[in-house]
């Protein structure tokens, strides 16, 4: 079974802010992978846009530079990479002014498909958006693709979202979320939806509880100053950990469409329940061994900023009433692991002498490192030795069987910016998801900050603040082990 | 995770019948294999005993030899073999006359566990089970093993019950059907019953149809006669086929225990429905390119008996109200295989476009070959080719991860002697059971009798006659493929 690539229409795509980390990083090299797997049509165009004054033999030479280092040996082919580099522009555009619009109107083709990447912070949102409608060069199909931080609170984000909606209807706007374009975030989708097996058992009848885990190794070094007036809520639940809840959580959408499925994610978020200040827990990670705490990165001795946050989130409505959700999300821990665990309830009666002490069924989604879901059930132990129980993995993703034949399975930034030009939304926030987020998550916040509540310290290291393990032993539970 | 062999007592196991096929074939070798698992404590006795005048010696060289030829290489060990022979004794002992019992009697302990396992004609069950009360052998804890066919229809069950019951009570009788000693079929029961996800699926709401298929590749050459009087629904239908749909559909028992789990397969042999005519559909193989039909093997050019049969039955209780069991067996079929599918019903609904055309899970529980049980789960197909979905089979038994480090899984008959010799029933089938079976099964035999219903002819090498691919057909359903 060979996976297939999906030909996309032939497309021209501006990167605004094709100089910076995020396009270095994910962007660029992104797309030279997707190019690698004849995804990307010849007659393409990728026009790189920043304030920089750069020629397009320096910006390619840049580009080749970020392939090189961020896409793997065996993925980078000298032939390739320059038939790539080949489709590269560059143009230095002051978003703010009028300088090298001209220029970027010229290379833009107005009967391709056009996506814009608005790589660059939000402030200049508003600044490209006119700009690309009062020099003509976007049209009423182009796409523009927006990233986190969306806002920082319900305020900020409506402005964001009527800014964006002066020049562009909401059909044009793709707010990437990367956690949604995770392979197993996808399969997800089609194990819930596509077998009968687990619908029926989808809910709090079955399903005692979900953990939701993001655990990061690094501190905030380089970028403690803006991380200090974000924190783990703003910069990590708010956005990733809810798009995941509501994946979980959500009703089946009548369709796998764009719309139906936003819909039912919307529900989901406006179905949270405001959280008690004894359900959430949040922590600063401390100084050890010469390394800096939290207090150093930031410069800031008195921040109250978390660096880690623990929450037990109740869905209110039919589905789930009962079933918590314990999200957890924090840096310089113990390992770098995303993962969501779906605990479904013990059999309500054991038949067998044998008792392992555990017997429930675990579906295990696992983001990083290794994407992969198992679905944990009892078998007999094979063998002589009578009915004993035994716990085992089941491989839900075959990455490994089905990805074999050199299919590689892309990061999630390339099947975004695939799917931005395919123009299907289906993967991305719409702007009353994000805003529907943000009025779940700015009672919580303003509810610490009215206290004057102090985070927790934690050592580096570890799993985060003791009072995060409480929060699951006191209902009679327990985190899974953070662990590589 | 190494498997375990569980202890057994210290126990002396008389074997009558022990120079026929079986005992060479199954009971003695599976000794051997238990031996060199080191499951038979060293002061144990086995005593063949069979109605041939033999030397100890010449017995001792007939298992030797049978181990030789029934026993995989790797296994066999000259220096164990040696050690097991040297706990074989022998007795020519007339079931009919006094010759013999007196010198069994010397051999028997009266302290120890005790087995007799009658590997002879059911005609000589009531002289044997006499003689060893008579000469004063047997006591109140000692242990019968009695082989298939019990009967041959409800009058001829009911009296060998009765005759067993002169001298031994039920909880010493042990009914031996090779079927529930397979490892699958007692991991079937792990699975159903120590695992939240499953039984609630397991009714009619959810299930679709269950497949039952036994083939064989052999014709009756040989014991063409004695196959003439008995047929498919006789040797396969009634016991093997009968024990597996007991397991499929059996209500969760209170515990995993000998009456409790016979008490729910009791109950679902009496919830079994008449079969209509147009249900069942029986078969003869034919003569192709010489080799001789079931006519010519059974030197009966009248013969009404059927080497082939397919059935659809239903269990009428409210937990299967709707769903079929389908049954078939068959000699000189295409392969040699067992296999039970439980089929689920597909989603109500789609809401991913890509549709290829099955999407039903589908749990395969395969008896022979290469035990195993998989579940058939539909994932996305991995890779960067969107929402396409793809049918995996998720490996529920694990005997090639689990069973890696040495641990031989005992074949059907091993592990069902141990559990003679530990006491253990629940994989034997009661009285009541065996009846309930033939009670069902006598109306549908004596209704093709009365109508004189000729079985239809189907070629070896086939998979039966087309009739019973109609079968399914008309209900939009479909046999799966017999291979091995």
């Amino acid at each position: 079974m060979v996976s297939r690539v999906i030909p996309v229409e032939v497309f021209d795509l501006v990167i605004f802010g094709a100089t910076g980390d995020l396009a270095r990083r994910k962007i660029l090299p992104g797309l030279y992978r997707r190019y690698l797997a004849g995804q990307i049509p010849p007659d393409s165009r990728i026009i790189g846009a920043a304030r920089s004054a750069m020629t397009e033999a320096e910006f390619r030479q840049m580009v080749r530079e970020a392939i090189d280092e961020f896409v793997s040996l065996d993925k980078r082919d000298a032939r390739i990479i320059s038939e790539f580099i080949d489709h590269l522009s560059y143009v230095a555009v002051d978003a703010k002014g009028e300088e090298g619009w001209a220029a970027l109107k010229a290379l833009v083709r107005p009967d391709r498909v056009q996506a814009f990447y608005f790589s660059v912070a939000p402030a200049l949102f508003g600044d490209l958006a006119e700009r690309l409608h009062a020099w003509g060069i976007a049209h009423p199909q182009s796409r523009i693709v927006v990233e986190k931080p969306f806002g920082r609170d319900l305020q900020t984000a409506r402005a964001l979202n009527a800014t964006l909606a002066e020049h562009f209807c909401e059909q044009q706007i793709y707010r990437i979320d990367h956690y949604l374009g995770k392979e197993t975030v996808q399969n997800l989708m089609a194990v819930r939806f596509a077998n009968i097996l687990f619908e029926p058992l989808w809910n709090a009848q079955y399903i005692d509880h979900v953990q939701i885990t993001v655990a990061e190794t690094v501190g905030v070094e380089g970028r403690g100053a803006y991380y200090d007036k974000s924190g783990a809520m703003r910069d990590m639940v708010q956005n990733h950990l809810m798009q995941l809840i509501c994946l979980i959580a959500m009703e089946p959408p009548y369709h796998f469409d764009p719309n139906a499925v936003r819909d039912e994610k919307l529900k989901v978020i406006r179905a949270l329940q405001p959280v008690a200040p004894e359900d959430i827990v949040r922590g600063q990670y401390l100084g050890l061994k010469g390394a800096p705490g939290y207090i150093e990165d930031s410069e800031n001795p008195e921040s109250k900023t978390e660096s880690y946050i623990a929450l037990k989130v109740q869905v209110a409505n039919w589905r789930w009433q009962g079933t918590p959700f314990y999200l957890r999300t924090g840096k310089k821990l113990r390992a770098r692991e995303s993962e969501i665990a779906i605990t479904f309830k013990e059999p309500p009666h054991s038949i067998f002498d044998d008792a392992p002490g555990w017997r429930e069924n675990v579906l295990v989604i696992r983001l990083q490192p290794n994407e992969g879901m198992n679905l944990k059930v009892m078998i007999k132990e094979p063998g002589p030795g009578g009915m004993r129980l035994v716990q085992v993995p089941l491989d839900m993703s075959f990455a490994d069987a089905l990805g074999e034949e050199g299919a590689d399975i892309p990061d999630a930034y390339e099947r975004l910016i695939m799917d931005v030009i395919r123009g299907n939304q289906t993967l991305f926030m719409r702007g009353d998801e994000v805003e529907a987020a943000w009025a779940w998550t700015d009672p919580i916040i303003q509810g610490w900050e009215a206290r004057g509540d102090r985070p927790r310290g934690y050592d580096p290291g570890t799993s985060g603040p003791e009072d995060a393990l409480m929060l699951m032993h006191r209902d009679g539970r327990r985190w899974r082990e953070i662990r590589e």
